[in-house]
């Protein structure tokens, strides 16, 4: 339907280079997890699970290049560099580690240092992470179908599409599995300022997919819910804590804010592995500052004085009080979180032993 | 300090094009009421004090073009329709209304019909304007500094400095008030998506003043109230309905919402021309929709896909129940303000007719 984030073909890892869309559809070639680093923290590659799945399939292409290289010993060491490497790529997004310590977990249990064993290890739980991915995503997308009406007019934060996982998307996904029930659908798309991934990236994928929508800056979402009927915002996450807080890009927050002012459902797609239950609350969830840059310039001309400031932080922190539902692949959370994510992680665990 | 953004001198009018700042400063001469119509539509001049007194002078510039022109008769039926013109200009700010027809009173009080009298009568209403302007703004920056502490960090939606106006600003001029009295100063810049009046002119102008700030995305306002000492909002205004519900540039809502969420004082700097005692809340006032250009493009370059669309309001409302208090020339008026605005309208006659 749409061009895939990530694609893993004949032992090359290709990442859509997202910031030339919809401009230019360019795959970059991965030769080190050092690139695949580079590439997640440059932002080729976005989206809290393509992040995962990329710096997984990194763990891949670095045992092929220590395997080529005809590098050894000391295979298990040079790998584990490698993972802290990409784990410290981007700190908010919490399925990195996830997913990173997933194909490190699988490593650990073999007692060979060679260098095509671990490849073949690396590579098979990485295609392993990708796979689960879509059938997640579709599993958010099912799950909420229940909360929607049959009519029924969104508002999107960000990037949560095909774009930002390995395909399909959460809380796109949602958008789309409602579009594919027969759904009337139409989606107010939040530009998601500083990169734009809601105006760059959100409307390529709702036009490849036929669904109508109109591009809104960020700030006009209290506005467009005060006069205009929105039935749901839904958006994506980077980390949720146990308590049910969620980081998820800049302007969730306030968005949150409008759709409780309005009594508008703000739903939350996560995965399970977006869940942090090493954290209490959103408070002590790491953010990102990026650079200024972002802010300052706008497809690299400077739009403020030359001497400007500009203050970047990456995400926000929704807090669970605002948060009508977490939707998950095991179903949907409900207030109070501390106890409704507990039980949906128990039937993950059962999930993954039966 | 900073350039002005309208220029009367030797009977030309000159406006600022501020579409082209920070980087080019150039002035635009207008030679007829449509000229200056066209400069407020497509935002040569913005800012509502700064176009009502576009408009007033924009009316001296028709009468100059009907004396030069050696038009006879009707030139007050020619005005009038002059008039007409810069008031439907743009909907929303209503002491366009206001100016425009504070210059057709004066001008309906001559018998003559002679272009050089009106002319006369409309240029010296129009200086009067002008003149006005200034003062009630430096008079809003004193009755503000009550309000504000000794170190106070505020956040600032649009422009509403020295370019917005005839000079000194509204909310920008209650930043400089406190700067000026010695106050620590720091402004959070809200960059005031689609078309970045924060970042382009506000910045600008701090710069100029020697004002510590930084920019941030619109949607950033929670985050840096959650994570940060903020200690008052201050935003201008383009029409306050008698209720004081307050409308003004798209975003200052979800900023007065999140300023609620968090206790921050949120004020609106209101010269009294901008308040509407005919309409009895912020759900009548006409809010103008701007084209989808504003937001679809950047600099002339598409950021969306090519066949996007998008929803482009440029004012929102503020219900009066998130105004902290609403700063005029005669003073402050607090909640209820259906009342107290009416106490301050009192003030205003008494001091016209003193």
């Amino acid at each position: 339907m749409t061009d895939k984030s990530i694609v893993w073909e004949d032992g090359v890892l290709r990442l859509l280079d997202q910031r030339q869309l919809p401009g230019a559809v360019e795959y970059l070639g991965m030769h080190s997890a050092e690139e695949v680093a580079t590439a997640i923290r440059t932002m080729v590659v976005r989206g809290a699970p393509a992040i995962g799945a990329a710096a997984a399939y990194g763990l891949a292409v670095e045992a092929k290049r220590l395997l080529e290289a005809g590098v050894a010993p000391s295979i298990h060491a040079r790998m584990e560099e490698a993972a802290e490497q990409l784990r410290a790529s981007r700190p908010t997004a919490v399925n990195l580690e996830w997913a990173v310590n997933r194909v490190m977990g699988q490593l650990s249990t073999l007692e060979s240092d060679d260098a095509g064993t671990l490849f073949e290890a690396a590579r098979k739980e990485a295609e392993a992470i990708a796979e689960e991915d879509v059938c997640i995503n579709r599993s958010i997308g099912m799950n909420a179908l229940q909360l929607l009406p049959e009519k029924i007019t969104f508002i999107h934060h960000c990037n949560t599409g095909s774009l930002a996982t390995v395909d399909y998307g959460t809380a796109l996904g949602i958008i789309r599995a409602a579009h594919e029930a027969g759904r009337e659908v139409f989606v107010y798309v939040d530009e998601t300022r500083p990169r734009l991934q809601g105006a760059r990236l959100t409307a390529w994928e709702l036009t490849q997919l036929g669904i109508p929508y109109q591009v809104i800056v960020d700030s006009a979402s209290g506005f467009v819910m005060a006069r205009h009927q929105v039935d749901a915002v839904v958006v994506g996450c980077d980390r949720v804590a146990a308590n049910g807080d969620t980081a998820n890009k800049i302007g969730t927050y306030n968005l949150a804010l409008a759709a409780a002012a309005h009594e508008v459902p703000f739903y939350v797609a996560a995965p399970t592995s977006t869940i942090d239950f090493s954290l209490h609350s959103g408070e002590v969830i790491p953010i990102e500052e990026r650079s200024p840059a972002e802010v300052t310039s706008f497809g690299g001309v400077n739009v403020t004085v030359a001497s400007a400031d500009a203050y970047n932080p990456a995400f926000d922190v929704t807090p669970a009080a605002l948060i009508s539902g977490i939707i998950t692949e095991f179903g949907v959370a409900r207030p109070p979180y501390d106890r409704s994510l507990q039980e949906l992680m128990k039937q993950t665990q059962l999930a993954q032993h039966a």
